[in-house]
């Protein structure tokens, strides 16, 4: 039993590169956030609602802004600090929604939502992390203004790393929610499922969300028993993920199947099989017979089929 | 880079034991949970505050009463539904701390804090993962009363599964923090650390939650520059632990240093060390001429410095 070291994660692995130094020790260094903003080696992403801004050109296309620079003039309220980038500092801001209507004029500048740009790589990959940390926080600050500990409003801190509630001194941290997403094996086969929310023919890994009181290998056990009552014995951790929809952690990992007859819950996928290793090749170059296909390179699900097949 | 698959948790590592199918399904049919409260089989966890009941004799305790044996006569609100325990449902309630005074003269029953019974191992391994899921879904539901996205009142569903607003129509569903805990290892010396809010004279893994953004490995990274200004390269996935002190989940992981200049933050750990595999061996044994201490072998922190022993 042997520890298998990762290094770098796999370069088409979409949000899972290093970025940049978070630089935590400035985020609550009132003095060093307002003078940085005023450097002109300080950059900053943008969004409306949910949607980054791209500056539109060739690719990798910029998403980085001087804040004497971005589109709209606006109150761009208090920035994110996600931290240093070769020393210089980056920031994240979101426009308010009134904005949209001017952005639809524009043609140098435009919103693209985050997955569109990941799946189709349109930006570099150390700038897909960096509006993943950022896309992640917004969503998770959009859904928590108001303290559940009291109902009182809360409000950002920490250069968006911290929401506080005055009225009963609670502070609350960003969420992030462990996923589990695997692939079970029998032999030669591996299994894969669709959701009826997937684009058609496409079949892809099991997922689903960790459980209070589950350690990873368990919540694979549970997942793959309740969807399609399949029984796994050992599971092996493969390679994470930061997947900001809205704020998950994909943890992928593999499960050796003790059983292989399949029956599917119904509820969470419409469709499960297992197929062998000539099938998973062939889904995965896109020439399957049945014209099933695979999720695309940037998901960690591509990456545990791909591990499979190098078995 | 072989996957390395793992079986069943190392028998001493706290919480992490498989011990019930959670049976999802019955969360929302009000019928079932209704009846299955009247089965002579079905029993559950009694919790005042965040301490568990435990009925006093000899280990293993029994921590599951009936409910015609809940010890306060009470009104016990809505029991959490916890699965099936050879078919046999299993429940978690929480009474009122009006019941302490009671409590205190009372030689049959007791509570104890969770972290005691673990250490101790006080229960079986499956009842202490019993407890860590119940203890996890408790302290949720008691920091959790409000709805984050619009302030009023939530109300818990799905058999404590669940938050739901009526006023805006939010789901909240209950949060785990994943963690990494990881030892940095350089030739053959390992880093471990202190917080000055540990024991006198231990030493253990430093720690760090996952921000946004992040992927496990770049966590495991970015907390061991933060804490120690040690740069690491490989990181290596080792094992899982529930946490339920509020509701973490403990990844435990390996580190290869590229450099072994220390250099402590002094705000999240007051000292940090490079120990010899030898002095490692004393420390887990109690014999470091210094008198260092390791923590009990419940926490994934003592299996990480196991599993450099065994390299």
């Amino acid at each position: 039993m042997t520890h298998r070291f990762i290094d770098l994660p796999p370069e088409a692995l979409g949000f899972a590169q290093t970025s940049i130094d978070r630089a935590d020790k400035y985020r609550d260094n009132a003095a060093f956030l307002e003078d940085a903003r005023s450097y002109g080696t300080s950059l900053t992403l943008v969004f409306i609602g949910d949607m980054p801004l791209i500056m539109c050109g060739n690719t990798p296309l910029n998403v980085l802004f001087t804040f004497n620079n971005v589109p709209f003039a606006t109150d761009i309220g208090e920035p994110i600090f996600l931290g240093l980038e070769n020393g210089n500092p980056r920031f994240a801001i979101v426009l308010p929604e009134q904005c949209l209507p001017e952005l639809s004029v524009r043609e140098d500048v435009k919103a693209v939502d985050l997955r569109t740009l990941a799946v189709k790589s349109l930006v570099t990959p150390q700038h897909l992390n960096l509006l993943a940390t950022a896309q992640a926080l917004l969503n998770w600050h959009g859904k928590h203004k108001f303290c559940a500990n009291c109902g009182q409003k809360t409000k950002l801190k920490s250069a968006g790393w911290k929401r506080i509630c005055d009225a009963c001194q609670s502070e609350h941290f960003p969420r992030t929610d462990p996923v589990v997403i695997m692939m079970a094996t029998y032999s030669d086969k591996c299994l894969l499922g669709r959701s009826k929310h997937f684009p058609q023919g496409m079949y892809s890994c099991l997922a689903g969300f960790v459980e209070p009181g589950e350690s990873v290998e368990n919540a694979v056990r549970r997942e793959i028993m309740e969807e399609t009552s399949i029984k796994i014995g050992s599971v092996a951790y493969h390679h994470s993920q930061p997947w900001p929809f809205p704020t998950s952690l994909m943890i992928g990992c593999l499960g050796q199947a003790l059983s292989d007859e399949i029956k599917i819950d119904g509820l969470e996928i419409e469709d499960a099989r297992w197929f062998s290793k000539l099938e998973l090749a062939q889904i995965m170059n896109g020439t399957h017979k049945e014209g099933i296909t695979a999720p695309t390179k940037m998901s960690i699900a591509n990456h545990l089929m791909q591990a499979f097949l190098d078995f």
